[in-house]
């Protein structure tokens, strides 16, 4: 692992992809002083809009990867499906990578994911694999027939999944694309948290205070800060996460979304190596918000004081419920919009924090 | 006065000006799903590497000014020496341009905007007018013999500034341009304080608590805030920046610099209609910043929650102090830095800000 600063204030940095995740990177790492440069196959992305420099090209785009990876002098990204070979590609350029491709081939099969976090003691809600269709209804009754079929190596938000009960439909092979799967336990979880967290280069770890979420539909709804779960729990929470981060070699923002049974047992959902949607209240609720933490580590700079100043909850913008952006900012509260162009039906377009006195 | 929105998320406004109020500005309306058009003769500025689209031209060329407000739905500044008739130029186009001509003509003339303030009841520092070069000692003496000459037309920072005491040396009237000019009486104040506050379209008023601040050589080195001055003469301070507000029926965030004598009176320094060093905290201390808070003004939105959450100081990095930039993000504090290519001698290069738990 370098250690220490691999790049200063004026210099370049890249971000692949150009959605609402690389447009708040974009902006964090430029109101430290550095300018941005985005890779994205999106023409007009929400990131570009506040970048110096965009590349718009697909991910094979070998001569127009290696053209950016001239232009910076580190990179990182804003989604874990960023193809391995570009990430790849970049490091290969003699630019670091943070995350690398190592760690993406870890968090792009939801299999190999699961078999991590045992491995490393972190345990994982009951799962089973399905590599063809006869599986399904195998892995389903092994759960105790109640669960989630879901693709291993794709999809997002809800999408690619099929909540099976006790008989599992014809169609639920086809719904995740006929190809290599898992089922997961539906867990009776009291409540979903969520930990985001930073490593440094340096090794140092900082997590923010981790909230509670809501979901419906496989997307996140709502995030409620700090979770009223009992500090214990949360403590533990945390060290799982720094127990993640050190087997990864991690360097940058990373979360682990965690489920807290009603018996009292935390099991892991799954982990994301970037800066997560449950923590975008941190921009507005601590002193260094979740988008610059994960650039000062990328940076090989000291991490931020996470120290939070407010409670409060963070509303996701779902498509058409951003048409009542006059009525958050007319209640004061904090509204941040991506710039998307078109409000489809469950699309994140942006999010609201409340806040109120830290209690 | 037009109240109601005149721009919806998605659509683009305009920012005269390419420095790091620029910057910010447009940081904050992206925040918000805004697009960030710049105009400014700089090449390579610091607002336009976080802004949609820039237009690289001089303040008199009328068809690049044209283009610009043709793509634009309403504009701002971040200076208030843009020339008058770019200002104007973007009315008559059509497209809303708040500050307006007819307020930065009231800023462009110190002298002007003297007699404005004592017109409407806020009293300025003494001061006497200079035509020609004999006035400056008269107006010295008039004003007991300790005071600061100043171009009437030009000079920011410092710079066209003239201190004097007792006799006026001979090449004070080259010194501030050889032109109208005038002599500031200096004030034994107790303490500087400034009130940056916002009026929206509908003619709401909503002010940041004041904070108080430290010059060195006529540049802003350093606000504390909030300010240790009396309630009382905190709230007079923002009793007269509303009835500046109110008399200039203002839209936007603007600031008033106010001296508190030893004897407890407030004196005005000056006014600026635009985002104001001495608020940069607001972004780290508050619900709302100033930056967001002038772009929901303009752009006819409710205003936002000025509520405090921490107290602090912000200290302004000139010159080669950037170059402290690591030991500053290793201290935990809010570090911004502008993206200025080259550290002039006492060039605004970035701030910090210190936040402590309110108390």
């Amino acid at each position: 692992m370098t250690s220490g600063p691999i790049a200063r204030p004026g210099d370049a940095i890249g971000i692949l992809g150009g959605g609402q995740l690389g447009r708040m990177l974009a902006m964090a790492a430029a109101d430290l002083g550095l300018d941005v440069h985005i890779f994205t196959p999106e023409a007009d992305s929400p990131a570009a809009r506040v970048a110096k420099r965009a590349w718009v090209a697909d991910w094979n785009d070998t001569a127009a990867l290696k053209e950016f990876a001239a232009s910076i002098v580190a990179a990182t990204l804003e989604f874990e499906n960023v193809p391995v070979a570009a990430a790849d590609l970049i490091e290969a350029a003699g630019k670091p990578m943070r995350p690398n491709g190592r760690t993406l081939e870890r968090t792009q099969d939801r299999l190999a994911e699961k078999m991590f976090l045992r491995e490393i003691g972190i345990e994982p809600a009951p799962f089973a694999r399905v590599d063809e269709p006869d599986d399904i209804q195998k892995a389903l009754d092994s759960l105790g027939g109640n669960g989630v079929l879901k693709s291993r190596f794709s999809g997002y938000d809800g999408k690619g999944q099929v909540r099976l009960k006790g008989k599992a439909p014809a169609n639920a092979w086809a719904d995740v694309g006929a190809g290599p799967s898992l089922v997961e336990a539906w867990i009776e979880h009291d409540r979903e948290i969520s930990v985001i967290a930073a490593r440094g280069s340096d090794g140092a770890f900082v997590a923010f205070d981790p909230p509670e979420n809501d979901h419906s539909g496989g997307i996140l709804r709502r995030s409620v800060f700090p979770s009223s779960a009992p500090q214990g729990v949360l403590d533990e929470a945390v060290r799982l996460t720094k127990r993640l981060a050190e087997a990864l070699d991690y360097v940058g923002v990373l979360a682990l979304e965690l489920f807290l049974t009603r018996d009292g047992k935390l099991l892991a959902n799954e982990f994301a190596p970037r800066v997560h949607n449950s923590g975008h209240w941190t921009q507005d609720a601590c002193r260094t918000g979740q988008f610059e933490q994960h650039i000062r580590a990328v940076c090989g700079w000291p991490l931020g004081d996470p120290t939070r100043h407010s409670d409060g909850e963070m509303i996701n913008l779902l498509g058409e419920d951003v048409l009542g952006w006059e009525s958050y900012l007319a209640e004061g509260a904090k509204l941040h919009l991506y710039g998307k162009r078109h409000a489809a039906n469950g699309r994140k377009m942006g999010h609201v924090t409340r806040l109120r006195p830290r209690s």
